[in-house]
This record gives structure tokens, C-alpha cells and sequence, in this order.
């Protein structure tokens, strides 16, 4: 199924009403697993509809993409929510994007949290044994994508869930294996070649290089790109490119 | 199943988050039907969650109540929305809750569309047919309720579809037999006797009065109780007392 | 100024669009201080408006009440907002309601934090000296009110800006002087005979009683009564019939 | 004032939270006027302010840019609001943004309704009055820029407040004057030799081409650019190498 020798994931659907974010049309043909929206970030059921219509198109597996209960902050900040509101949030989001894949001929296959809520999971086991309840709740089909290495891994393993360790093509990562905060200078690339050395070094070397010049190991079965980053067309290209030529003995 | 000659349907689960809407605990044990918010106008999934356990205890039959996308005006706006777009957000919120029903083991019955929605639907017959469009691409055992004599009403007989036809304990008519604007004098009634004699002469005489003095016929099958009225708990002790007295050969 | 011998304060003006909250009409004429809601956790320009001519009809003095950007989750939910984006979000919301008490010829006296923010700057003295900065930023007039006796008392202290230190007639507190947290059994009062004995000792002892059923000492110039309290209305009725008959020498 | 023969304005300021939306600050040097979100469709306290730095920065004229209360839909929904409501929450978001630019040492200079807004009012003397009306109740001193040749032009003209005329670069016109409807094939231009022509035209000949392939006349003192049209930069760029041209003779 996967057109590369690594999935490439992209967040989809979080257009609202008439605020149309991302590109997802352009994205689409070029990535291997969509993250959808779930509508308490972003996203509506019209446009959650459009892109599981799209994914279905071009052969794209499809995740739920939940998040805090924060539209007007694109959950992007970090709030208290009791365990029991949080797993009442996060069923009705997994469900409720699971129910319409199904409605529409398709199957979800994970579960990628959101922003804010990925973060606090990622260091956090309280927060990762409540997305994975969540998710065992609405099926245990489902696997979980998360950072590789975080503790949201650890806590799959231990509950026994699928997990899908991500890597991102254009972030700096510091020794410990956590990303650098997007704060910090540097922390994020922009530059197409850059990305390039770090997917390629992701891949097929399982390392990452740090600001240090020190190689850290990854180990990631997806990488992740960014659909709202301005190059995140120009940086697929490379990635594409990069296989193409690996493929062709290079 | 009903405890009374009539269904008495109310509206519940409207709270979000830390916002506590309307007295669901005290109201729920004395009504026969509910109508539980889908998160688009109020409701959010824990409160959702919590009104089925609550309708389960009482063994109050479920319905959906969606919405115009309109958390901030509590879905008493009138809105311009696509039909595509509008379908999808009534599929996404009553297919959303008759899963969450059905995680809870409970059945989820009919759909009864929410303010600015509801009042569209009664008199337009293009929002009727997308909301009847919708119910049936969830389920075809899904019921409609709606107000009696409405074009929903003409429009479910059309399309083949179960209506319950309900009419208003506290909400004075017109000739024509819909309702009254809120916004005139009198067109609010608030005086328990007042609701007494409207609720008996729905029930028992299949007729109510109108401003003029004149009678109107009206065929409802269910009493509809706003719970956001502060006499919501007075108005339905006269109700229970008028069925009780009435079983007893009154 | 006062018609009791202290200030009773209630928040006000929290309803939005064609959602009603509270019972403001009812209450106003029985307060001297309104906390008015800035349309961040509730409130809207028209209800805003509504809330200053009731306010200034009753004579009331009116106070601004920002909040986090939390319409959904009613202010209620603690939320990670960068210190210049917080400082934004309450300058804008105590000069949008000064202007507005301005242009119908009132005057803002006083702010008093929302919810979650109020909470939070009680204990933590990096958000009680952001909201003083935020006032003093809109006008060196305006007082602050807030918990007696904690951080944001000590923080208005040190930045020279006037304090309002305030009880809360319905709530049990701690040793400490904070107040049992509402997830506590028995944090929250329901009974007017317990009202009545809090206010009481607060008034004219200086003093509240704790579970343990000692006397910790509380120097209070306003009491605070919630508005959304069912019971509201009858808390009013017997705190001011001990002012009256204090007055008369009983 | 102006760098060109003709004004040019952009929306700017949409960004909420940590959603950011627009290229404002690559915009910016390039346009004379901006249109800045006063946060009920979009923007927030924080962007709104680093919206008004930016535009002091360039010397870019400001102007409110309120909308219908629809954060949810962008403000591109239509919606019934009372008049009374419409009214105060217009003259809230004029005299917020007025605040916040007056405290950064600028001056606001117009309003320019937002999307389904401004379409309303276009063509809707109800609104357009209501509009001017929440103008001159923040400042006599408020321009009010519109459609050209819309009914908020005549409105603007009785109730004697400045009207400053747009049109748009990159729409298709009607024979009528008013604009082809964006679900139109070819309503909108994406090609930067069509926008080219059509600002010529405009700018130089006072008139614009309908598809039928006939003249209209024009008079317009200022041209709107879509921020979120991703060739605006480029439309931007064309436009601007035409005035230089034209200033040196060509």
C-alpha cells in the first residue's frame, strides 16, 4: 500500500465552514496517511466528508486527528479537562469520524492526538492511558500514532495498542530524542535541503542529527509533515525524489 | 410505556463543559421523552453521556436534537448554509448520538431539529426534506417529531417517514395553527393554570384556544416542556396531577 | 453609597445572543457591586449594555469580569495563554466595557477576574501581576476585587493599585483561608440558615467557621453571590433581612 | 498619503489564538490600507495589536473590519440579528479596535463590513443604516468604505458620513455593477494578466469589462486585495510594476 519506503502523514480537514485551512487538494496525492480533523479543533462535518472522499480517492490511509475542546484555539493550548470529560471528548471524536469513514465505503485505521493534547501525551502517561482507553473504547482495531520514543509509546506497549512511531521531517530534535520547542531559534527548518538530509537520514539510517552535530537513533515508522507550512509542497517534492532516486539503486 | 395519556417531551443535555444549562436531574423522572443536544447549539460528549445514563435510569425514550452550527447564539439564529453542508452537519450530530446511545445500550428513537432549525423546518419545506434526508442516511428507524400540522409534518408523510406531531404546554397559537411570535405580548404563558387548561384541552379534546377565544383543532401526539423555563418543574406537576386525576374518573 | 454595611457583589451580564444566563433582573435591585461579564467566557455587547442601563438604573457599582478566551467552556477551564497574549486579552476586554459604561455615562470602578483566571491569580503571583497590568494599562482609577487574603491581595499591594478583598457567602473555606474545593462534599452551601450564619460572622466578627468548627479570621469589604445559584434570590432575601434587623439594634 | 495612484486595501488581523491565517506581514509594505479583524469572525486581542504595530510600521491607513458574530463560519454566513443586537455588537467591535489603535498612538479611519456582512449590506438599505448608524455612534470622524455604487454608497450619501468606494481586483462584475457570484465559473480571476488588466482599466479608464465583453463604468477610490488568495503577493506585484510604469510615462 505504501508508495514510499516510509509513510508519509499530513493533517487534513480542518477547514470550518467557509475558513478554508491548508491545502489539501494539492497534499493528497502525494502523502500515504491523512490525519482528519475531528471538529473540536478544527474541521466540520462537510469538510471531514470532502476528505475522506479525497483520502478514498487517492488510496490514503486514514486517522482520527482529536483534540482538546478548543476551536477558537486551534488546539493549540494546553487545558485542564477532567479524565472522564476527556474520554467522553475523545470517543465521541474517534466515533464520530469512525462512523462516517464507514458510511462512506472506508475504514480508520489509528488515532493521532492533536496539538496541545499530542504534546501533554507525549510526556505524560496520565494523559496517553486516556487516549488509548479512549480509542480501545471505540475499537480495538484502532492503532495510535505518536512520537517515537515518547512516553505515549511506552503506554501503548503496555496497553497493548498498535502504536505508529512518527518522526518530523522539519523539526530540530534535541539529545533526549523531544523535539526542540518551536520557540527555540532553528527549531524549525525551512529550508528544502535540510529536510531532505533529515528524511534521508530518518530513513534509511535510523539517526537524526542534532544541533550538537551528534547523531541520536529515531525509529520511525511514518514521517510527518506540516500541510499548513507554506513549503510543505516543495518539501514532499524532495522527499519524493529522495525515494525515487533510493529506488533506482542511488 | 408512557406513564401518561400523551408524551411529554423535554430538551436536555444543552450543558457544555462548565456551563450548566437547564435542571436535567429534576425534570428528567417526570417526562417520557428527551430530546438530547448534539454539541452544535449546547451539549458536549460527558454531558451527552451523562443525560442517556439519566434517560436510561428514568426509561425515558431518546431523541437527537441537532442543530445550525451555532454554539454562540445556542442555535436561535437563522443561518444561511448549504444544503451539501447542512445535510452533513445533521448526519455527523445524529449519527454521532445514536452511537453513543447504542455504546450505552440504549436505542435511540427519533429526531427533533433545534430552534432557528426547527422554526425553518416547520414553514420551508427545502430544510424539512435535507433534515428528513439526513435521518434516513443514519437510520430508516429513526422517527421525526416536530410541530403538529407543520410542513415537516407534510413533508414526513411525503417522504415515508415516522412523525410524532407535538404541540406546546406554554406557547399561545395562531388561527393558522403556528405558534404565536415570542416576541408578543401574551404569547408566553406562564401562569400554571394557564398550561393546565392548554395541556387538557390538547390531550382530551384534541382542540386548543386561541387568542380570539375561538377553538383550533390540533393532533399532537407529544407535549413539548421547555426545561429552560424557571416554571418548567411547576408546569409538570399540574400536568402529572390533570393525567392522574383524570385516570381516576375525574 | 452602600445600602447594606457591606458591599454584596454578583456577576451580571453573562447571557449571549439567545442564550440567557442567570437572573439579572431579578437580582440587581438587591446588589451594590455587578461583575460584568466582557464576552470571553460569557456575555455580548447587547447583554453587556442591557446589564450597565440595569445597573445604572439600580445604582449599582459596576465592575468589568475578563476572562480566559473560553466562551465554551464558560471561563471555567485553566487554559496556557503567554503572558503578552493574556495581557492583550484583558486590556481589550476592560476597555471594550469601560468605553461601552463610558458612552452610557456610568463609570467602571473595579475588575474582578473570571472563573479559572480568578483562581489562578489567587495562588500563583505572575498571573495576579498580569491582570494589574492590564488595568493599570487601561486606567489608574479602576480597583481590583478578588479572594481576601490571597496572592492577588499581596500582588495589588505591592503594584499600589486599590483592592477589594471579598468573602463568598456559599462556599466553605480552609484553614489557610482558601476556599474547599467545589468537588469537596459540603464545599458549597445550600441551606439560607448556613448563609446566613457565614455572612453573619464574615460581617460583623471578621471571622468565618471551618469544617473542623474553628474560627479563622477574614477582613472581607464585599460578599459575593453567585448568580447562576438556583437559590440566589432567597440568599439575598436573608442576608438583607439580617442587615435590617442589625440596623434595628437586634 | 498614498504610494499609488489609487488606494489599495487588504483584510488583516484574522489570526485567533495560535491559528494563524493570512500573510499580513508579508502584505503589509505593499498596501495603503488595511482592514483589521475586530474578533468576531476572526482576530484576537493579541494579533489585532501586532496588526496596528504593523500597519503604524508602514504607514498603512487603518480601518475596522467588523462582522456578524460567526467566529465558527468566518463571518461569511448570513444571520438574523435584531437590529438593536447587529447595532451594539457593531458599535463593540469599532470602538474596541478604536481603543487599541488610539493607545498605540494611530487613528482609525474607516470601517469596511466583513463578508456576509458587507454582502447584505450591499444591496440592503436596512443594514447599510444600521451600519452607519454604529459608525457615527463610535466617531463622526469614520469613514465607511463599501462596494462602489452599492446601496451602502446611497445610504452612506443620506446620512452624510464619507464614503470610500472599492472595487475588486481579482471578481468578475455583473452588468448591474454588483459582483458575479464566487460559485460562478470564472467569477473569480486567478490569473495575474487578468487582475493586471482589470486594475488598469479600473484605475485608469474608470470602467471594468463584464464577461459579455462590454464596459461598465467604475468610480473607485481604493481596490480591495484577498489576503488568503494565495497569488495575492503576486497580483500585488503586477499591480504595483503597472503604477511605476504608468508614473514614468508608459
Amino acid at each position: 500500500m505504501h508508495k514510499y519506503p516510509i509513510d508519509i502523514n499530513c493533517d487534513m480537514g480542518e477547514s470550518i465552514g467557509n475558513l478554508i485551512i491548508g491545502q489539501d487538494e494539492k497534499l493528497m496525492p502525494f502523502i500515504t496517511s491523512c490525519n482528519i480533523a475531528c471538529g473540536y479543533h478544527g474541521g466540520d462535518p462537510y469538510h471531514m466528508q470532502k476528505t475522506i472522499e479525497l483520502a478514498l480517492k487517492h488510496n490514503v490511509r486514514m486517522g482520527a486527528h482529536p483534540s482538546y475542546p478548543d476551536v477558537d484555539g486551534f488546539g493549540r493550548r494546553e487545558m485542564s479537562v477532567e479524565k472522564e470529560e476527556l474520554k467522553a471528548l475523545l470517543v465521541s471524536q474517534i466515533d464520530g469520524l469512525n462512523q462516517m469513514v464507514n458510511r462512506f465505503g472506508g475504514e480508520l485505521r489509528y488515532v493521532k492526538p492533536h496539538g496541545a493534547l499530542y504534546n501533554k501525551a507525549s510526556v505524560n502517561s496520565k494523559e496517553a492511558k486516556i487516549i488509548i482507553d479512549a480509542i480501545q473504547t471505540v475499537s480495538p482495531q484502532l492503532a495510535l500514532m505518536g512520537l517515537a520514543g515518547s512516553i505515549m509509546q511506552k503506554a501503548a506497549k503496555e496497553k497493548d495498542i498498535e502504536f505508529i512511531p512518527e518522526a518530523f521531517c522539519d523539526r530540530k530534535y534535541k539529545i533526549d530524542g523531544t523535539l526542540m520547542s518551536r520557540a527555540k531559534q532553528g527549531a524549525v527548518l525551512s529550508n528544502v535541503n535540510e529536510v531532505y538530509t533529515q528524511v534521508n537520514s530518518i530513513v534509511f539510517d535510523k539517526t537524526v542529527t542534532i544541533n550538537s552535530g551528534e547523531s541520536i537513533s529515531i525509529n520511525a515508522d511514518s514521517i510527518c509533515i506540516h500541510g499548513d507550512n507554506p513549503m510543505a509542497l516543495e518539501f514532499l517534492g524532495a522527499i519524493r525524489a529522495m525515494f525515487k532516486n533510493h529506488q533506482n539503486g542511488d
